[in-house]
């Protein structure tokens, strides 16, 4: 942790476990007999219980939203820039829910969790989840914390749609859904990258059929190529370029525009080494990255987001599945980000609209792609606190 | 091959070898002793020898670009659409001379031959070539033919680089310039996609640093999944929704939008298990690639790719490297190639015209992505076609 805790952080919090011994029922017809969910909260729920926020996180995300878990942390979590006393999500004003979701590796039940039947690691025999089943289970959470309704249900790519489906489910649990460059559900080449990511795991010698807990093994290099690939869709052409072109290489020129080409160690290898900046980079977040998560939640997340079609039950119509969506939206997407485009929020925005919905939409310029909802940038956070205000007023206003 | 050779193929054709044995000096100051390069060549040389055309190869293209190689082929060279009688690039007008590259591995040495100082398989000693290096090694090429200057040299993506290359190193051995779907050199998202690409082949256990052949193994997966990479990046976003959408997976519905979503089966698996139609299509790719290339081959292509870059002599400044080339050019781009969007042959032509050079540009209008210069895109091949007809013309009037 840096010398002192800064003023606008939420200071350290203890993450929170609940157990559930209530089986639930999967969409794949599977039951889990028993799970827990991790939980952590920023904040106080007021006497009314109407200011409760739920962050829903994306596929390496995890309860640890905001704040430091010990004295020892150097990095707060995921979304502090955006969660704390006076931040867009401020806990002065609001109490904040963050869990890590079934399937995960954070504490929440999944598959490096031991399975109650065979106490062996579930490993490859945790069931697939999907959004809707995380939605199920965060509705269980909600009750079990006795919340009566989410101020706002909040979330960025596969948060976002968890957002979506809150919406559809359990509107009137809800008052406001915030979702963040997200899509309606998957295109080909989204799906496509996931399998990329699935099968450099499950081609891992060590992968053992997902038995790798078990075995003693680890599919480091698989999950290590997954995370690399998936690293290049977060990030756009011109942030790569801006982050890796600082200098230009072979010759003596100050441009910030050599395409993203700086050298390691300022001259070709003429090898098969790592040459280029950005091939150290992905090198190191992937190294980084396979170090801390679990091989078969990769797995699961990336079906999650594959399976995430909310016009399943409505014939294909998304306008259909808002029809009685009767909470507020909020949708914003980021210019450069050409994992879920603007295209694709605006595709929702169109459906809410057609289902009459109440919707504000915001489409941010941002040179940072997919990740640019996880980054504190002005307009985004400025649009975010916000909205978020008049909900804290709408609140007020309503108890008065 | 189809029970007849259609009218306008050139036919059974037979590639045949050009053995040098004067040492070439690399570009990384290695020298290879001696070495092959295969060819095949499509149509007669004019007697003034005007008519020679210079087909220069993508990543994993080789000298077979047009024709059948035997009567039991099934499919013709890869850019059969093109050249032939009658064709774009016609066989009845130009002589046609297609090679495969130093480093390949359709016959011109490479990784996969005998190095004569070890009478081992070079693999991993292979040294790394560069675009300059094949430019080199096609002008001796042209001398060992007798051709005195191309009517033409064409190519795409990687082909189009060394059609740059060329225009930039012997514009006095070339009359035009034909570079399609090509950049100026690569940028940190490109060279991140080949990283991934050429990891995925080295962590494979059966890599063996490279001596696989001399160990009897084959990095099998880690190749299929550098292609399963390099496929998605060929294709737009827009062609894999086009090709794998045509049906609606889940509920009843004609529509061509459903993102590309078609299941395999029917249904979701709910495992992990292979669900939609584009993975299915990406595993017989991968699956397909890796059982007729070779893995240290593409590793080479890849760097060539990462390595391209011909301003290096010019101060970063490419308008300063065409300040020479005094052949006319052709430059295309599609629409919807992510991989080389018509962003980048736009600086090249922009160059183009501030070192005052003749230059024709079109963006073609296509859905196929980075893939539609292989494709037989009527606007395309029509632009093709008229230029070459204007190169056909030139050379008859100065003859007259």
């Amino acid at each position: 942790m840096t010398d002192s805790i800064p003023a606008n952080s939420v200071g350290l919090v203890k993450p929170q476990a609940y157990k559930f011994d209530e089986p639930l029922t999967l969409r794949s017809g599977k039951v889990l007999p028993e799970y827990e969910l991790v939980v952590e909260t920023y904040g106080t729920l007021n006497s009314t219980k109407t200011n409760a926020v739920l962050i829903c996180h994306a596929l390496s995300g995890d309860h640890h939203a905001a704040g430091y878990n010990s004295e020892a942390d150097t990095k707060p979590g995921w979304w502090d820039n955006c969660i704390g006393p006076g931040k867009a999500i401020d806990t002065n004003l609001f109490y904040v829910v963050s869990l890590n979701n079934l399937g995960g590796c954070a504490g929440s039940t999944g598959p490096a969790s031991i399975n109650p039947e065979t106490n062996k690691y579930y490993g490859p025999d945790f069931p697939v989840v999907t959004v809707r089943d995380w939605v199920n289970s965060q509705l269980r959470l909600m009750d079990r914390m006795q919340i009566p309704e989410w101020a706002a249900v909040v979330g960025g790519s596969l948060g976002g749609m968890q957002v979506l489906r809150w919406a559809i489910s359990y509107p009137e649990r809800m008052r406001h859904a915030i979702c963040i460059a997200a899509a309606p559900k998957l295109s080909a080449q989204n799906i496509a990258f996931n399998e990329v990511a699935r099968h450099s795991i499950t081609s891992d010698a060590n992968f053992r059929e997902g038995r790798y807990l078990e075995e003693g093994t680890y599919p480091k290099k698989g999950l290590m190529l997954a995370r690399m690939v998936g690293h290049i869709t977060y990030l756009s052409d011109s942030a790569m370029r801006a982050k890796f072109g600082k200098s230009a290489p072979d010759f003596e020129q100050e441009t910030s525009e050599n395409f993203g080409r700086d050298l390691r160690s300022g001259k070709l290898s003429f090898g098969l080494n790592v040459d280029f900046q950005v091939e150290s980079y992905l090198h190191y977040q992937g190294e980084r990255f396979s170090k801390n998560f679990d091989a078969n939640t990769y797995l699961l997340m990336t079906k999650a987001l594959d399976y995430f079609d909310p016009t399943v039950d409505f014939e294909g119509d998304l306008s259909k599945a808002f029809a009685n969506s009767d909470c507020k939206f909020l949708l914003m997407s980021f210019s450069t980000d050409w994992r879920f485009p603007p295209e694709r929020s605006r595709e929702i925005v169109n459906d809410l609209l057609k289902a009459g919905r109440e919707v504000s939409y915001l489409e941010i310029e941002a040179d940072q792609g997919h990740d640019a909802f996880l980054l504190p940038i002005p307009r985004y956070v400025d649009a975010l606190s916000g909205y978020l205000q008049r909900v804290h007023q709408e609140n007020e206003s309503d108890a008065s």
